[in-house]
C-alpha cells in the first residue's frame, strides 16, 4: 500500500507537508523527483544522488528503458531498482509523452498507438496494457497510467476528445493493472492522469473522473507545454480544487524553480522536470539569489565557488572560473559539476518549501523567493 | 627540494619502491599519474580521484592549458592546483608532444616551434624558455624540459639531429628555469627527457648528457610512440642502466598494464598514459583478470559487479550489464564509471608492485601478472 500522511497545512496557501510511504521507503513531500531517462540522471553516480542531491525518489522513462536495455535484461536483472543500484523509491511514466514527443510517424486509435522508435525507426505498437506490462517489468514503485498527452495550443474539440480517450484508457489501465501483480513480489501503485489542456471545463471534468477511480494518488498531465505560466497555474488551482485533499498530487513535467514554487502553493506535492540537467549540461545554473549562465564572459576571472553558501557540497568546492573554463572545452566533468549543482539545489528549494510550511510562513517566503530565482546574476 | 628515498630494492629485477617528496606532499613509487589534460581527469571528480582512485600526483598539459584557459587566468587563480583544486602534487609535461602530434604546420628552428592551435588555427610559438615560463603560470611541482619527441620509425641521422637540439633546449630551459622563480612561493624542479628515437648508441649517449645535467630527477621520452614493446623495454633498459640509481626515472607516456609492471622491473618510477582514461571512454576495461570490452553482447546479461573482487568501489557496485547499457547509450555516467575503474586498477596495479618489491618476490608476481592483464576476457 501506498500511504499519504499530511503533517503540515500552510495556513497563507494550499501548500502542505506530508510523508509518502512505499516499498522502497518513504517520500518527504513537497518533493521533486530527477529524471533518469534511460535508468541514469545523466552525469550522476547514484552515490552522488543519494549524498551530495539527497534525492528520495528518482523517475525512469518507459519509453527509453522499452527500447533500451528492453524488458527482457530489465525482468532479468529484477527490475530497475536491482539494475542501478537505485533501491530508493522509482517512479516511472507510462510513455506517452516520449511516444508523442519523440518517436516518428505516430498513429493513435482507440486500441493504442503505433509509433516509430526515434533510435533506429522500428515500429513498436503501446495499448494501455502494454504500458502497464512493460512498467510491472522495470518495477517502479509508482507507476503511472497511459494518456494521451495534448501539444499546446490545442482545439477545443480535439481536447474534448482526447480526454475521453485518455479516461478510457485509465480503465483499461486500471483494469489491467489491478489483474497483474507485481513481478517482483513489492507492492506498486498506479496513478491515473488529468488532461483536458488549457480548458476550465475540460479540466474539472477530467479531475473528476480521475479522482472517481479511487487510486492512491492522482497526477495532472498536460501542462507545461509552451502554456503561458498563468494559464499553467490557473490550471493547476482548479484542478487541485477538485482532487481530493488526502491524496498526493503530482504535476508532472513541472518546472523551473518558480513554477515548482508556486505549485507547492497550489496544493502540489510532487514534481519531476529535466529542466535542471538539461539547463546544467548547457551551464545555466539555479541558485537561491538567482540564475546563472556560467559560460558568460563576467565568470571568467571568478574564482569563488560556484555557490558558496549553497547546499551542494560540490559546488561550495568548485569555483565558477574553472566549472566556465571546463564547459567552455566541453569537457565531461562540466556537465558533472553542473548536473550536480542544479539537482541539489531543486531539492535544498522543496525541502526549504517544506521546512516553511512546517513554520507556517510558506506563502511570505515564496514570494520573496520567486523573486529571487529568477534573477539572472 | 625534491627529495627521493629509496625504501626497497628488488632482488629479482631493478625495481625499487620509494618515496618523492613535493611542495604538495609525497608521492609512493612505482606510481602512475592520471592524465588531466585541461586541468580535469576526464569525467572524474577531484573528490574521487583522492578516495576512489587513490591518485598521488596528477598531470596537466602545458599545450591544452596555455591555449584554454590560458596563463593569464591561472596567475590569476594562483595556479592550476588553486584552480581545480587538486592540492596533491601536479606534474605538467613541456607542450613539446603535443605540438608535435596535435597542431597543425609545426615550423621547427634552433630557437623553438612556429605552430597553430588545433582549436582556432591561431598562430603561437614556444621556445625552451617559453615552454618554462608557461609551467612556472601553471605551478606544477615538476615541470618538465621542452624537447622534440621523435615518431617511429625515425630516420637515424634525423634521431640524432634532434637529440642534439633537445639537448640545446634542455641547456636553456635549465639556465631559464634557475634564474626565475616559483611564482607561487613553493618549490618547482625541473625533469630533463632522454630521446634517441630507438637507437642503443643515441640513447646512451642521451642519457649521459642528460645525467650530467645533474637535476634531482630524469625522464625518458619519445618511446611508446609505436615501436613494438620490446624495443621500448630495451631503450628503456640501457637509458636506466646509464641513468642515476638513487634518482627518480620517469617513463612518459608509458603505457598498458604489461608495459608498466615490464618498466617497473627495469627500474622506472613513474608512469603517466592516456590509455586507461581514453580506453574507458570506449568501453575497454583493465582487471587483474584480463582486459574486457564492455560493449561486447557476452556482458549483456551478466549482472554480477563489473570487477567483484577489485579494488575499485565503484565497480564493485555497479554491473557488467548496467554499464553496458550505459555505454551503448552514450550515457555520460558510462565514461565516468569505466573512468573510475581503469584508473583504480592502474593504481592499484604499481600500489600492488610496490608491496612485491618490498616483499622481495616483485619478479614472480610480475610475470604472472602479466600474463593475466592480456588476457582478453
Amino acid at each position: 500500500m501506498l500511504t499519504f500522511n499530511i503533517e503540515h497545512k500552510d495556513v497563507g496557501s494550499k501548500a502542505r507537508a506530508g510523508t509518502i510511504t512505499t516499498a522502497h521507503g518513504t517520500i518527504q513531500t513537497p518533493i521533486f523527483m530527477p529524471v533518469g531517462t534511460l535508468g541514469t540522471v545523466k552525469g550522476v553516480q547514484q552515490r552522488d544522488l543519494e549524498e551530495v542531491i539527497k534525492a528520495q525518489i528518482i523517475l525512469g522513462n518507459t519509453y527509453h528503458l522499452y527500447l533500451r536495455p528492453g524488458t527482457e535484461i530489465l525482468e532479468k536483472a529484477g527490475g530497475l531498482h536491482r539494475f542501478n543500484g537505485w533501491d530508493k523509491p522509482i517512479l516511472t511514466d507510462s510513455g506517452g509523452y516520449q511516444v508523442y514527443s519523440l518517436s516518428h510517424r505516430r498513429k493513435i486509435t482507440e486500441e493504442g498507438v503505433t509509433f516509430q522508435s526515434h533510435i533506429d525507426g522500428s515500429k513498436h505498437f503501446f495499448t494501455p496494457e502494454k504500458a502497464i506490462d512493460i512498467q510491472r517489468s522495470i518495477g517502479g514503485d509508482i507507476i503511472m497510467a497511459f494518456d494521451e498527452c495534448t501539444p499546446y495550443p490545442c482545439e477545443y474539440n480535439y481536447a474534448k476528445k482526447s480526454m475521453g480517450l485518455t479516461h478510457r484508457w485509465l480503465k483499461r489501465c486500471c483494469e489491467h493493472f489491478d489483474k497483474e501483480p507485481s513481478l517482483y513480489g513489492y507492492y506498486q501503485t498506479l496513478f491515473p492522469i488529468v488532461q483536458g489542456s488549457t480548458y476550465k471545463d475540460l479540466r474539472i471534468a477530467s479531475a473528476e473522473t480521475i479522482a472517481s477511480f479511487e487510486r492512491e494518488a492522482n497526477a495532472i498531465g498536460g501542462l507545461s507545454v509552451g502554456e503561458p505560466a498563468e494559464e499553467m497555474y490557473e490550471m493547476t488551482d482548479i484542478v487541485c480544487n477538485v482532487l481530493p485533499k488526502d491524496k498526493p498530487r503530482y504535476l508532472m513535467g513541472v518546472g523551473t524553480p518558480a513554477n515548482i514554487l508556486e505549485c507547492i502553493a497550489l496544493g502540489i506535492d510532487m514534481f519531476d522536470c529535466v529542466l535542471p540537467t538539461r539547463n546544467a549540461r548547457h551551464g545555466l545554473l539555479y541558485t537561491q539569489e538567482g540564475i546563472i549562465n556560467i559560460k558568460n564572459a563576467k565568470w571568467k576571472e571568478d574564482f569563488s565557488p560556484i555557490d558558496p553558501n549553497g547546499p551542494c557540497e560540490t559546488s561550495r568546492f568548485y569555483s565558477k572560473a574553472y566549472l566556465r573554463h571546463l564547459m567552455h572545452c566541453k569537457e565531461l566533468l562540466g556537465a558533472q559539476i553542473a548536473s550536480l549543482h542544479n539537482l541539489s539545489f531543486y531539492l535544498w528549494l522543496v525541502g526549504e518549501a517544506r521546512k516553511h510550511i512546517a513554520a507556517g510562513d510558506f506563502a511570505s517566503w515564496k514570494d520573496a523567493m520567486v523573486k529571487k530565482v529568477q534573477t539572472r546574476l
